[in-house]
């Protein structure tokens, strides 16, 4: 009954789930990604946010690059069980691979996508090797 | 090009993205759902949001049964352009169908997840029909 916990979760066919990330102290929405079994419980055994990229098809702790680490205060689940919310403290207050504060920067006005927030740290300077 | 704001978000083979609503005011997550192309053409249009379910196969205009709609103030989308945010006004001050402020009451403490949000309105009161 171990896992019970991680049973709980109403996994995905491909054994995913969404996880949103939101900073505990502001609210802001920063990022959404996937996770599986395992990302969960590493999350959960590490205190940082780990996440499954469907893309690279492995395991990833975020900010592993970076140095961008999601440090987990909270872990929420929805009522069908089938989402995260992660309520974290965001290092370097930089979440997105852009270099901005949240991966939403892009607002929609009218019939336009505008990136509406400033990029706080040249990608270049953030990545020397490659990931997010 | 009067749909280059729609083709510009990355839809899943199934035509879907998934969607986070958060309280513009407060910043809580509220809820996470699933838009089509017409979800959110209709969100954009009304100012209500319109999620796609995945059960019912149906375009559902959140709270059209419980009343609780979602007035959208304002639509982002993230650096991948696969995620919806909405900032929103939550009717009655509740999201979730079990009759809590946000479908996100359960928290993982320790191995186990524990409802740590009160029911704000009997869900019978809230439903006389059926959805959500």
């Amino acid at each position: 009954m171990k896992d019970a916990w991680l049973n709980k979760v109403n996994w995905t066919q491909d054994g995913l789930v969404p996880a949103v990330a939101q900073d505990a102290a502001t609210g802001r929405v920063l990022t959404v990604a996937w996770m599986n079994r395992e990302a969960l419980q590493k999350t959960v055994q590490t205190g940082d946010a780990h996440y499954w990229s469907r893309s690279r098809r492995k395991l990833w702790r975020k900010g592993e690059d970076s140095g961008h680490v999601q440090k987990v205060k909270a872990i929420r689940l929805d009522c069908d069980e089938d989402t995260i919310l992660l309520e974290v403290e965001q290092t370097g207050g930089i979440a997105c691979h852009t270099g901005r504060q949240s991966c939403f920067f892009q607002k929609l006005v009218g019939a336009e996508w505008v990136v509406c927030d400033p990029v706080l740290k040249d990608p270049k300077e953030i990545y020397r090797g490659a990931g997010s």
